[in-house]
C-alpha cells in the first residue's frame, strides 16, 4: 500500500466584483463575490512542484474580472456557466471548474419619491448564491439564497414529541419561529429565466413561511421545499438548512408580572439545526 | 502620590430582547439589544469587594426584560429614557445611568400583495440606535444609525488634493463613492417625537448623499450633516463616521479591454475614514 | 414523478461546553462547542407535523452536558463516540448520529516561573476539531485542526506556470508564504491514543511547513499530508484546505526607497484557495 | 445660531503591514495593523469641496509602509511616534495626528526542538496595541491589549449585593470567572523601554487575575490596575474592559447527577461589563 494524492483542486476565492451599466444615465448594478476552483491535470504540481499545468489563481482572478467586461455580467448563474466553460474549454489541463457567486442587493435611494439614477443602499443581510460546476460529466447549477432572517410571532406549536430522561423541554402550542435560511436548488435544465425563477422560488420560501400553521420546523421546510418544487418543473431537488434560532419568552412572574408571549430573550447559541432535501422520485 | 481609583461603571451588555404586540391579529414587533451601564458610590467594591452598593448585572438584566413588559417599548428612546431614570431615580448608590439601544428592522413578509400579519423578514444591514445618558447633570439623548451601505456609481471627484514625496494617488473626476455610513446626532430637547424625527433624518442623509455633486466625501458629510440640522431645530449637533469604501476600476488593458468605469474591484482594507461633525454656533 | 422528502437530518449546533477537573486543586480544563446531528425515521415530523419519533433538540443539548459528567470529557474523540452512539443505540427512531466538536486550548497562566493551579489563558486562534458519524453503515473518525495561521518569510518560490491572455503575474523566486490550515483525518481504526496522534501529526504539519522547500503550495500541503500518513498507519487519509495569504511586497521605489522583500502588504480578499487530499492506494 | 463645521479628522484606516528583518538567517517578523487620522486645516474641504489642504489617505497609506523601512518597526510606540511627528511637522495644514497600531503575535515554529529561523504561527487571539497622539498640546502614548481571555476555574465569590424588586441572582462563593481583556494605560513620559515595559505590565496583569481572590471582577480589575501602576512610575493611569464571559453551572439534577461545578454552560450574551480607571492622585 502506498501513498498518493487524491481529490484536489485549486483556485481564486472570495473576488469582490461590482459591475456597473452606464449605457444611460440610470445606472444598474451587480454586486458579487466570485470564487473559482479548478480540477485536472495537476498531479506534477503537488509530487514534483512543476507548475507546468498551474494556470495561477491570480490568472483566474484576471479572468473573472475581464469577463464581467467582455462577456457582461447578469444573471449570476450565466456570468458563472461562461466562466467554468472558459476554464475548462481553453485551459488544456483544467478538467472541471467550480463557480460559486454570491450576490448581493440594493436598493435605489428614494429621492422625491423615486429611485435614484446612480445612487444605491444596501438591502440586506440575505444574499443570493449560486454554484456552477462544468466538468466531462455534465454542467450542475444550483442556486439559492442564504441569511435570509424570518421570524413569525404566533403560528407555531411544538408537542407530542418524543422524550427520554435527558428531556425536559415543556410542550407549547404558540411559540416564536425564526430562522436564517439557507436555501440551495438544484436545476434540472440550462434553458431557464435564472432571474425570474429565482425571485419567485424566493416568493414561494417567504410566502410558505408565512401561510403554513407550522407543528415543527420540520413541516415547514418540507412545505417550503415542496411549494418551490410544485411550481418550477425545471427544479429537481431543494436543500434547506434553518436554524432554529430560539426566542425563549422570559418569566416575569418573579416580578409580579404575566408575559403572555410578548417580550422574549433571542438566544444566540446553541441553535436547533434542522436540514431536509425534497427531490423527485 | 499614591493610586486612586478613577472613574468606572459596570453593567450588562447586548441582553437581546423581542418585544411583540399582539392586541390583535395583526402583531407588532421590536427587535433590539439592550446594554446598560450604570456609574455612581461604588469604590468599596472594588477596593474591599464589598457589594453592599452593587446592584447585580443579572438584575439589571431583568429590569430591562420586565420593563419591556411594565413600560412598554415602542421608540427606542423612550424605552432607554424611562430605563435609565429607574437606576438613577430607585437605586439609590446609581448616580448615573448610560442605557444604549440598537434596533434592527423588520419588513412583513409580503403574501397576496399585502404585509403579513405575524410574519416579517428582516431588513438590514442597517441598525438604529440610541445612547440616553441621565445623571445629576442632566439628560442626554444621542440617536443614530449605522451599516447604512451606500453606494453612488458617478456624481464623485477627487483632484487638486495636497501631494508629498508619499504621494502616488492619480486626480479622478469620476469615481464610485460607497460607505457604511455612521450617523449620531444629540437632541437638545425630550419633547422629541422620536420615530418620526429619526426617519426623516435618515430620509435626509440618503437624499443628500445621491444628489449633492461629490468633490470630496468631507464635502457630502458637511452637506449631509448640515441638511439634517437645517429641518431639525430640536437637533444639536450630528456626528458622521464614513468609511471610504474604496472600489478601483480594474485595469483591464493587459487583456485588450477598457475599462471606462464598468468593473470595479471592491477592497476591504485600507479604508478611508472620514470622521465630521456638524453643529450650531 | 412525485415530490418526496430527500436525505434530512436535525440536531443542536453549537452548545458552548466547559468541563473542570478538580479533584485535587491543580484543576484541568476542557472547552468544547458540540453540535449533535441526528438521521433516522424522521418523515412523519416533516409531512404530517407528527412529532413522535422526534427526540427534541433541546434533549440532545441536555445529554451532551449530562455526558461530560457521567462519561466524562477528555479526548474529544471518545467524547463524541460516546455520544454518538447513545443515540444510534438508545433512541430508537434514530439509525445515525453525527457529533462534532471543536477544541479551544488553554495554557496555564505563568506565576512565578510555573502554571498556575485554576487560572488559564487562551492560546490561539487554532480551533482542535473532530467529526463523529456513527450508523449502521459503520463508524467513521475525522479528526483535525482549523485557523492553524501558518507564515514563513522565505523558502518558497512560483515559477514556471501555465499562462495564458489574462496572466500578468510575475515570476518569483522568493516570497512570504501563509495560510490558515485546515486539516482533516480519517481514522482506519478506533483503538487510537486520540489525544497523543493529534498532537504528533500537528507536529508533522508544522514541521514540514517550515521544512520543505516550497515550490508552490500544493507541493508544500502534499509533502505535509504524506509526512502525516507516513508517520501514522492509523490515519488512513488527510485532507488540507489552505488559502493562500497574499502577502505583496509593496513597491517603494516612488519614494527612492528598496524593497527586498521586508515591507509587506497583507491583503485580505480574494485569496488563493488550495485543497488537496493525501490518501493509500 | 448659524451652522458650523465641528471637530473632524480623517485618514487611513487598517492598513495591513508586515515587516520581516532578514539580515541574517534568522529572520524577524513584525505583523501589525496600523491606522492614521489626521486633524488640521480642513474646511474647505467640507464647505466648499476644495482638497488643497488634503493629504490622500492614499498617501497616508504609502507613508505608513515607506517609514516601516525608511524609519523601521520594532517597538511600535517608537513607529507610531516617528509617523506621528512626520504628519504634524511635514504636512503643514496638519495640526495633530493620531496613529493607532494593532500587533500580532507570532511564535517560531519548533522543528527539532528549536525555534525555525524563517517560520512561525500565530500566537493569539490577544492583540497588543498603542495609540500615539502628537499635537501642538503635547504628545501622548497610551498602550495595551485586548483580546486576552483569561479564566479562572476557582476562587471567585459574589455575595453580599444590592437587591432590589428585579434581583433573582443567587449569592455564591464559587464560580467561574472569565474575562476578554482590554487594558489600555497612559504613559507619562517617552523615556521608555516600550517592548520590555508591555512585557511586565501583561506578566503583572496575569498574575494579579490568578492570585487575587475575587469577591468581585470590581476587585479584580482594581488589583490589577494598582499591580501595573506600583510597578511602573512611568505610567499615569491605566483603564481597564473587562466583559464578565458567564460560565453557568447547568443544573443536571433532573438527570439523577450532581455537578459540583465540573460542567458549565459557556454563554455569548448578554455578558457583564465592568470598566474601571486606576490612577493616581
Amino acid at each position: 500500500m502506498s501513498i498518493i494524492l487524491g481529490a484536489n483542486q485549486y483556485g481564486k476565492a472570495e473576488n469582490r466584483l461590482v459591475r456597473i451599466y452606464r449605457e444611460t444615465a440610470r445606472h444598474e448594478i451587480r454586486d458579487v463575490t466570485v470564487s473559482t476552483a479548478l480540477r485536472g491535470d495537476f498531479a506534477a504540481a503537488h509530487l514534483e512542484g512543476d507548475q507546468g499545468k498551474v494556470l495561477p489563481t491570480d490568472t483566474q482572478k484576471n479572468t473573472a474580472y475581464a469577463f464581467a467586461k467582455e462577456h457582461g455580467l447578469r444573471a449570476i448563474e450565466d456570468y458563472a456557466l461562461t466562466l467554468a466553460r472558459h476554464f475548462v474549454d481553453d485551459v488544456e489541463p483544467v478538467h472541471g471548474a467550480r463557480i460559486a457567486v454570491d450576490e448581493f442587493a440594493w436598493d435605489r435611494v428614494p429621492v422625491g419619491g423615486e429611485g435614484h439614477d446612480h445612487t444605491w443602499v444596501r438591502r440586506g443581510p440575505e444574499v443570493r448564491t449560486t454554484e456552477v460546476d462544468v466538468s466531462a460529466e455534465g454542467t450542475e447549477v444550483v442556486s439559492g439564497l442564504r441569511d435570509l432572517v424570518l421570524l413569525k410571532s404566533t403560528g407555531s406549536e411544538f408537542h407530542g414529541f418524543l422524550t427520554d430522561r435527558y428531556t425536559t423541554l415543556p410542550e407549547t402550542d404558540d411559540r416564536i419561529m425564526a430562522t436564517a435560511l439557507v436555501a440551495r436548488w438544484r436545476y434540472s435544465e440550462l434553458d431557464v429565466d435564472w432571474d425570474k425563477t429565482w425571485v419567485d422560488a424566493r416568493r414561494i420560501l417567504l410566502e410558505k413561511f408565512a401561510t403554513v400553521h407550522s407543528l415543527a420546523l420540520q413541516q415547514t421546510l418540507w412545505e417550503m421545499g415542496r411549494g418551490v418544487l410544485e411550481a418550477h418543473p425545471a427544479i429537481a431537488e431543494i436543500r434547506l438548512q434553518a436554524p432554529n434560532k430560539h426566542h425563549f419568552a422570559v418569566d416575569l412572574s418573579p416580578f409580579g408580572l404575566d408575559n403572555p408571549n410578548e417580550v422574549f430573550y433571542a438566544a444566540d447559541r446553541p441553535y436547533g439545526l434542522i436540514e431536509a432535501t425534497v427531490t423527485r422520485s
